[in-house]
């Protein structure tokens, strides 16, 4: 398996920056079919002279010179090209959530174990370079024991409400990210969640039946507590910390700014606003996922991220649903208890 | 009432602090009279050349010519101290808390209010110039309607455990102040508590029945949240920030820093540290506090924080204690219909 | 000229780096035929499919779809390929600096501007986001009167010494960015020059007859002071600066920082280390060089960084030289008048 | 000599500055004696309870039981008024400059070391948190040999044209404590000077015979280069930086703020203004510099800035006088040789 053979499926904008990124920068790989419904997705992919481009997924699920596939349709499809792909035998690499329902996300994780192909979730934000810097340093012992995670999160603007709607909910759509970042920094299970959800920003998106701000605590097994702070909307931009505190120190990320100079007049100091857009602020991090899971398959170590990651990250987007809902803490046991489609 | 004349009871550490900044940075007016028990305290107000000097409290409370008398002394003292000074018809400013029993707290209020003299509680954070700016920064409209507040509150290293178990625990002792600061910037009423605790710092901590490490969720009746974290030991020195999160924008203030020097070298940039004890930090919150009493107490206007503030802040603390201790969001109305003394 | 055709002479490091970039980022231009003498350099070329791949500059030169050349070859070529390349009516883009002879440079200007060709001179940092911002902030007239302006311009470590006997010292090799920025930020023409030059940072460079450290005055016509330092080794990391003092107010822009993780300890607070070659610092610049180079050409408008540029900047590196040696202010009205080959 | 007793002369700005440090905080040491001609700076003495509070000068330099005094007075009588404190034989502290005249100052500081008493010249700013942080990095080896130092002096407007036409011109009356500096920071001496001086701020200031904007060149006999920008007005507040590049590291100190909150808002971040008041600025310096001269008093030791230094710092001057009027580096040694009063 010297050169990666891919397949890709679906060419929004996910698809797109993964396929120009293997395309452009990752050394190793080659993309040999590509598929979408629509044509301005497929002309996109013919600029990098793929093969086989096509609109149907069978066509390259099954195609027989592939050894991977990279999974970036809309949500709905994700279980039934990650099964597909599994009979196929191919190595996976799929966009989360698998799907809105834990059921289904059990079942799909449970024929990808049978199949016994490799599966990666893709939580990009793990490669962010701010973010993994942290990572490090709590592996290299710099902050000791961790008493507490402060993570922020906001979004420049709020989605549509149309794709509200359709999104599982602000927990499973957008802190979903930050349930896998509070894992993968304190390296241990949540067993208790308490939220508060609110609809601050935009009626439209309560009348959707959604929450637009949350705040969070993520109590775990070794009696850290993560707080997580949510919002659909951010006016000064795109906001995506992270702090961590520890016997020995603190540590924390502050948002890339678009450049280094600073203007000094009568009123004070001015710097530049923010990355406030997540494609410029999570660029790195995209090739930097892309180049783990092409690195875990060409020497056949574990995949960096799971399902499993991808399926407790779920569990505990449900437990914040209940938690809200009830006003309560919910422990995780419940929901693994009661599996079942999420509530919305 | 041209010069105001003051008498001092308790010359301790803030005592003496409160004792030093009038005689040598306020005008207008005049320390007449200063009690403390110990000969150590009475040498201290020597050096300023106070009229009277005494052991006796009563003598202080009862002096003719004193207008104001400013309490220092231990907790168990407050409210009898206050007591008597609003029966001898003079202004009071008294340190937090006026009792440890919340009951205690209400009967002395209520003495006070049918004396009709000023009482201002002394939660000097409220002057400090970064918290006071941000304060500022919410009057004046920058930030649009709040959203989420962010206090972040930790001691550089936790007081002997003698001092602990007679301490009232941590939310009485140390997040006193940022159940107070919440209110001050939400400029709203807590209705509910959310409280977890631990300890993690020093088990003889735990041993005397307290916490070192809190985390609260504070829910105003303006769907404002305000997380508060706290921690009796930062390694790095003592942390005291706050962030506000509104509409149109976000404002934090970071810790003040020894000196404004960087040194880069092989392995990157490097700062002083935090001004990591409170007398070094809060030093010009003492002052403006106690100008800020004078002023008031001149111009015949309302205390910037009374007795239903130290009251309000107690009551937060309770049910924190309480949501701790059953894990659930407590709501403040519980506290309201059960008076009694704090749980301990 | 729908899609401009391109040739590239020069596969060296910048060589790779613009073919990288052309063929990756810039859309509206095909490279289509590139030179290299070694095999290495050619075999880079083939990874993107250059139709013409050669060791011979003349194919380049005058092929006959070409409408542009890239001038990255070693500085000794420069100069004829320019040439030919005028005669071959080809537009220009070359690396500084034409030549290291300033009647050479003369020489070659007059014949580029008798063909009518476009030429460009890369003077890439003036497509730093950094200095393009404080660029722009001067234009919008934030600053108001420029007063004086500081570049700080320190390598990581020096280059061999074999490549300093050759590079025509450190005011050509180095400053020369430097001056041509100050020309820019200014937008005026340097009168006089005052320069110190020391051998500090290694014995061998002072040996090779060059100096290490430089600091150097600009006076220009409109009373504008330009301070620059040098040096060829910061042991710290690459260090590009720049602060522009002006009636209005003052702007500097920082050296961009690795990631935006900050680490505080018992020592203070510690962050990463500054992007540390200038391939990290400027890879963005590259990149819009290139594409204002073929904005211009597509536009037909003149080029951003002409001819006279670049000789300008030379003829201050020659002031610049001549000041060191005789420790007194340079005019440059004296290197106008006694035109010839650059001291050294 | 257990409390040190002090006479001061002159209670214009700087002398109130010093009487209320001395006042207020510093151990040990007692003022008895004060003299002002005016009435109001007598009655600021009275404020304090001094002994003596007189406009007879004489009555203060020759009280027996002083023992040292601080002249504060205008420039034009510190040369006498440290004439007759030799002759009384107390030790002295001076505010800079002794004199304006080079020769007064030789021959006074020569009666000082006849009469053998202590002299500090008060160069307070080698006493700023920032600066002294700066010195102990150099000290303690972090930087290893210096190569260049960059001092920022920028004041926030220029004081009345009528002082600046008494003050000595730019370099006597601002430069003169970055002159000072500079030898702190360096530790070696000045042999060269270049210096540039514009009239850009304010054409009342050149009418007046002196300029607004200086650029100075310092050259040490280690050869370490220090750069001076100075100028009249920053119109964004008063900017006091040093930068100190070495072969181990940089170590810079930028100016303090006023406090440690950023707004984050749609246009960036801001921070608020540097402290823009030298009194603001400068305060722990004054107090600073008080402490040094008692402690060297009490502890018999040399005093830490004498008069050669505030000659040396003159002499700098001269040189840089000399070097705008006549456009070329000057040596130290042609000042040594033809001494003089100061040209203006």
């Amino acid at each position: 398996m010297d050169i990666i053979k891919l397949g890709i499926l679906g060419l929004g904008r996910i698809g797109k920056i993964h396929l120009e990124t293997i395309c452009t920068k990752i050394e190793g790989v080659k993309v040999i079919a590509a598929m979408n419904p629509s044509i301005e997705g497929r002309s996109f992919a013919d600029r990098y002279g793929i093969p086989l481009v096509t609109d149907n997924a069978m066509a390259v699920l099954h195609h027989p010179e592939i050894d991977a596939v990279l999974i970036c349709s809309p949500t709905n499809t994700h279980s039934d090209y990650v099964i597909e792909a599994a009979h196929a035998g191919k190595a996976i690499f799929c966009e989360k959530p698998i799907d809105l329902s834990l059921n289904k996300v059990r079942e799909t994780l449970q024929i990808v174990s049978n199949a016994n192909v490799p599966l990666m979730i893709a939580f990009n934000q793990r490669f962010d370079p701010n973010f993994a810097t942290i990572k490090e340093g709590i592996t290299a012992g710099k902050l000791g024991r961790l008493y507490t995670v402060h993570i922020t999160s906001r979004d420049p603007s709020p989605p549509p409400v149309s794709y509200i709607k359709q999104s599982g909910g602000l927990f499973i759509d957008m802190t979903i990210h930050d349930f896998d970042m509070a894992r993968y920094i304190v390296d241990a299970e949540v067993v208790e969640v308490y939220a508060k959800g609110y609809n601050l920003i935009d009626p439209e998106i309560g009348i959707a039946g959604d929450i637009d701000t949350g705040i969070i605590l993520l109590t775990f097994d070794n009696e850290v507590t993560v707080i997580i702070e949510n919002s659909r909307k951010a006016s000064y931009g795109y906001d995506q910390r992270l702090e961590v505190f520890g016997s020995l120190g603190m540590m924390k990320a502050e948002n890339p700014i678009k450049n280094d100079c600073t203007f000094f007049d009568k009123k004070g100091a001015h710097l530049p606003r923010h990355l406030d857009f997540f494609m410029d602020r999570y660029t790195m991090s995209y090739q930097k996922e892309i180049e783990a899971f092409i690195h875990a398959l060409k020497n056949k170590q574990p995949m960096p991220i799971n399902g499993e990651d991808g399926l407790k990250a779920m569990i505990i987007a449900q437990a914040a649903n209940i938690s809200v809902k009830e006003n309560r803490p919910v422990k995780i046991d419940e929901i693994l208890i009661i599996p079942g489609s999420l509530p919305h």
